[in-house]
């Protein structure tokens, strides 16, 4: 009955999703040079994407066939990965698909009013929200059911597929994160570099090649690859609190369902926060209408949690077979959706143009692009401090409470939200686009005015969203590196298991551990580095082109032919496949070599040590390395639009000059290295579960 | 007697120091301009040596009364303390005082000929780096002697004895490392941003009121803090292998004394070694000159550490009461003078002029400062994974031949040659000073080319210094993690302690341990983003004096009267004695602020086991932050030699002004924040030492 109820949940954030769609596509499209543009920027975008799809398509499906010979030619796992890929694809097209019909409409709807133009933006972020809460929460709920029903909700092969559901999530988010990153971040870079600086014309102006490559990487990287990374957040958070649960308390059914049940109950209060994201007649407050439906959801969210708890674990009292109440996971959850809170404050604190950190930067331009850029470093590393307090708080607060099980519910309920989140975060690439568009189709000033508006309201959110992104997945990362040990506890405790009777010293005493820590805390570096230099060299091969367009015709730049738009995209598309592959395999062949490196020099046991120490290795180095990436990029982005609103001599001053060169530094920071290092985080976690279990079959 | 040839091995180095400077002394000074600028700048460094070590004395004075209570009113903690700060500072001092009168005579020499200058510039380094070595030994050896007459070798009176030695030794190193650093990079940033890019003079020149402070800088900087830095790594690393050895094996006496006898014997080699440091005639390869002194020094040290373990420990046989030989601990040394090899190698190749990385950043400068930014962070970030797969391969050889001792024993080696490291390093400033003031005293061009090539060098050893100091800073931590946990073994085990029984678990699976490596992770990145806005604060200051001064007096520009130089070094002492507290007291403070906040929470085991992980956290985060900020300051440093040697345009060009941009980031980055993360780690290390003694107490 509970997971009938669960899946009806996640068929109405679907159903969400089709019934808002179809209100948005009957928005009108503006002029025929708005939708030739915008058709542009949507074949641009299906180009890339089926391109993407098609290379990851490959590596699934040798890792489909690995996964079949793997686990004893039983279709458990490969059905499982398949599942988790292709619901992850699904979220991450169709949000894409949504957002380059909405950026369009945006803008004709931006011709009526800012609130008109939020309406259509915030729609059509909401639907992939809604689309990646509800597939994802689909997707586990469905195939529980079906493995459930000849097998109990504590055997292996329960657990075996979600494992392998979660890595089919990660597969598809790391390169997704990566390949988008580096599409969008190579466009935007190469083609201010080549055209801002070099030609002298203004950000999307038509004339520049890249301009429609610019656009498309917004919806490739802010869109379908932010989706596809809170998909398989969401999914592997979740489906680590059922093998939690179901390791921990086998005794317990419920304990399994509970993680499903809370975020069945999130969805709904999403769906109906997106009521509340409404303007104010006569506001210009966009951020406090969107932070309106945030504030509404997480209060609904309290009372659902609080109604799920009751109805599935039968009230707040003991829960049986445990040593906490209800009551306690009440708090957990509360404890989660505080953190959310608290982090999407703090991101907003550090990377909002109103307080210190962003002025400080804007100040530091004042006497260079050298000291603009010591400033916004030293606001990236400053940036980490409070939101790892506040993990950490979390953690004691959450345990203490209900030991790891608590800590996982609080992830939970964390992401239990990320409909909402998600549906601010795709509100951006909308918003800028519909921006682009309007450039590009001489639209009057004042309509560029109101897409500005929504733009930086986007700017901000995304920023946000990253920090809570990166947050959970530091939080969701250690609830899967307790499923590692008790599964390692579980196998231990198995006669006849190849791994029967092992018994792995996780003590930082143990010098395997501390070489796990540091092999661990290498990879986010090298994997970053690796990510950084992609986006140059993309970014080469674009200012490349553009010189050769504007030599090969003198009348592009003269404005009296068109460029090659096309051109500029197929040659990104290329670049970004090519450059995704080795950042990518990093995190899933590292656990393997470090495994048998050390399985051959010491043993299983301190193996097994090594690894693990590496999942906590790369959780510590990964997490304060994508919280100062994010929140420096998103600091010197908007130290930069503060000075364009008249700060520090405004546009065209020196400092302004300075504080571009710090917004194109943090361009692959922020969006690029920063915010893929959670799916690298993830996926070297995963592969440690399956490697385990594989090893113990 | 052992112990008698190691004071005469340490008096050997003070007695090298004396000599060498006595035969320094005679080089002639050179003409009464050279030497009016010499003066100023030896008036500089000394004034604000003096007003760092006052400020220091002053906390330093509160920590020794502290001590002396704290410690049961005995007299073993707070002597201890003052022996480690006062020949700390000694050390630093006498160092920058060769080192500011070396300048003008290494000017003077290289009118004659580059091997002339590299020969007193050389020995200048040489004195400081046996000093340090020297004295480092020196006290230890004779508070050993000293604590061991009335009490046995494995005493906690002498444990605590040698632990309150390593403070002093961390308390001045930290101070001095930062105060140094933003000195020096307060002048450097602060004088090129107003006097290259705003009055359009180039460096040195001596219309700029900043020139003198710079100078000084690089002597309070380089010298003085590098000098502290690694007296303080000396310190702590050797002491804390006596420590282990004398928990470990506390019946096998000789094991507390084989680390200062390695010690002594690196020291002979050392001396030696310098005198390997020669140009064959008629070359020009400087760099290749330095390199005979270190593998002179490292081949000898090979052969003196084989008699050493001969002589100590009676033979390569079993060493009686442990589980491995005297042979196997020769091979941990073996390996810590390999580990110091590739390193040195490693940070050339990333930080060298003839290879990829540097050469990348140089070719992005290209396209702008932004990706000139882009391509030096993605090499600071990719030089950190070399290294840190060196030192995991490091632990795991040294780890199977003779346990956590033979990890000691490694870094025990690789600290044994800081003699000769020290003098590779301190030969830096001292070339820089010297093109300094043939610039300022308009000596002809061949003079300033003979220094720049001096400098060229001087800039690479101080990059290759900075790699080894980190590294060994990292396993040098680890050893004292090993001390900390031994000592908790220890206490739990005697009846009647505060302690007794206590049983920490130090797991992966303990949340207060993930507590804890999160906490250690943050301390790091906001010490080096308080020293990055210190550096910035300070040259915002200088560039304002000098707006000032060129504004009261446009003789100043003209050339027809002379700067206030003295304004300016004023302005900096100030400036980087108020900046210096704050960052200082992080991680003075953090290890007992942790510790009482979970003894609050979850009781004492739980904040030794929460103590014991931060340990952990802060080398890992900050292993990789220094690293990758000592390295990609180093390569941006180059790339900017690199194009000013004609290449991508050459001086001048748009390329140019983006590699200054570069290196102007990478001057905090390099020479502040990163190398102070050495020194931070290491006194959270020995403050939770500390903590735990009095805890015991």
């Amino acid at each position: 009955m509970t997971l009938y109820l669960i899946i009806g949940a996640a068929l109405l954030a679907v159903l969400y999703g089709i019934v808002t769609r179809a209100s948005l596509m009957k928005a009108s499209t503006g002029n025929e040079r708005m939708n030739e543009i915008a058709g542009a920027i949507q074949e641009g975008a299906k180009a890339y994407l089926n391109k993407q799809y098609k290379t990851i398509a490959m590596v699934g499906v040798v890792v489909t066939i690995a996964l079949f010979f793997l686990f004893g030619m039983k279709l458990i796992a490969p059905v499982g990965f398949v599942i988790g890929a292709v619901l992850s694809g699904v979220a991450g097209y169709v949000g894409m698909l949504v957002s380059v019909q909405a950026n369009v409409r945006t803008t004709e709807a931006s011709r009526e009013s800012l609130g008109s133009g939020l309406n259509v933006a915030f729609k059509a972020g909401a639907v992939t929200g809604m689309l990646v809460a509800g597939l994802a929460l689909l997707g586990l709920a469905v195939y529980y059911m079906v493995l459930t029903g000849p097998m109990g909700a504590d055997d292996r092969g329960v657990i075996d597929g979600l494992v392998s559901l979660s890595l089919g999530a990660s597969l598809i988010s790391v390169f997704a994160r990566l390949g988008g990153g580096i599409f969008t971040k190579g466009a935007d870079v190469g083609g201010d570099l080549v055209g801002k600086v070099e030609a002298g014309i203004p950000e999307d102006d038509p004339r520049n090649p890249a301009t429609i490559a610019d656009n498309v990487g917004d919806n490739v990287g802010d869109c379908a690859g932010m989706a596809a990374d809170l998909f398989e957040t969401y999914v592997v958070t979740i489906a680590a609190t059922m093998i939690l649960g179901s390791i921990l308390f086998a005794s317990v059914g419920v304990l399994t369902l509970y993680p499903m049940a809370i975020g069945a109950a999130c969805i709904v209060t999403s769906i109906i926060g997106t009521y509340f994201v409404r303007l104010s007649k006569g506001s210009t407050n966009v951020m406090g209408a969107l932070y309106k439906g945030l504030i509404a959801t997480g209060v609904l969210s309290v009372a659902a949690i609080a109604g799920v708890t009751h109805f599935v674990l039968g009230g707040f009292g003991e829960v049986v077979g445990t040593s906490f109440t209800g009551m306690d996971l009440l708090w957990c959850s509360v404890v989660g959706l505080v953190i959310t809170g608290l982090i999407v404050m703090i991101t907003e604190y550090y990377t909002g143009t109103k307080y210190r950190p962003v002025r400080s930067v804007a100040a530091a331009s004042e006497s260079g692009h050298g000291t603009n850029v010591i400033a916004g470093l030293a606001v990236s590393m400053e940036a980490t401090a409070i939101p790892a307090l506040i993990i950490v708080a979390g953690i004691i607060i959450t345990f203490s409470l209900a030991g790891l099980y608590g800590i996982a519910i609080a992830v939970t309920a964390m992401l239990g939200v990320a409909g909402m989140i998600v549906a601010l975060d795709a509100f951006g690439p909308v918003t800028d686009n519909a921006g682009g568009i309007a450039e590009m189709a001489e639209l009057p000033p004042e309509v560029r005015n109101t897409t500005d508006t929504l733009d930086a309201v986007g700017n901000t959110t995304k920023a946000v969203t990253k920090g809570y992104a990166i947050g959970s997945a530091g939080l969701g990362a250690l609830v899967l590196f307790a499923a590692y040990y008790q599964d390692i506890l579980y196998f231990s405790a198995q006669p006849g298991n190849p791994l029967s009777g092992v018994t792995v010293d996780f003590s930082l005493t143990n010098p395997y551990v501390i070489v796990g820590l540091f092999i661990g805390g290498l990879l986010p570096y090298l994997f970053g580095a690796w990510a950084m230099q992609s986006v140059g060299r993309a970014a080469t091969a674009i200012v490349e082109e553009v010189r050769r367009q504007f030599k090969a015709d003198s009348g592009i730049l003269a404005g009296t032919s068109r460029p090659d738009y096309a051109k500029a995209v197929d040659l990104l598309t290329g670049a970004a496949i090519k450059e995704m592959i080795k950042p990518s395999l990093l995190p899933i062949l590292s656990p393997i070599v470090l495994y048998f490196a050390i399985y051959f020099i010491a043993g299983t046991e301190q193996a097994l040590a090594s690894l693990g120490a590496m999942l906590m290795g790369v959780i510590v180095t990964g997490l304060f390395l994508a919280l100062s990436m994010t929140a420096g990029g998103g600091a010197w982005d908007n130290a930069k639009k503060y000075i364009e609103d008249g700060n520090h001599g405004g546009k065209g001053s020196e400092a302004h000059k300075a504080s571009v060169t710090g917004d194109t530094v943090g361009d692959p920071y922020k969006d690029t290295a920063g915010p893929a290092v959670n799916p690298m985080i993830k996926i070297t976690n995963i592969m440690a579960l399956l490697l385990l279990a594989i090893v113990a079959h």
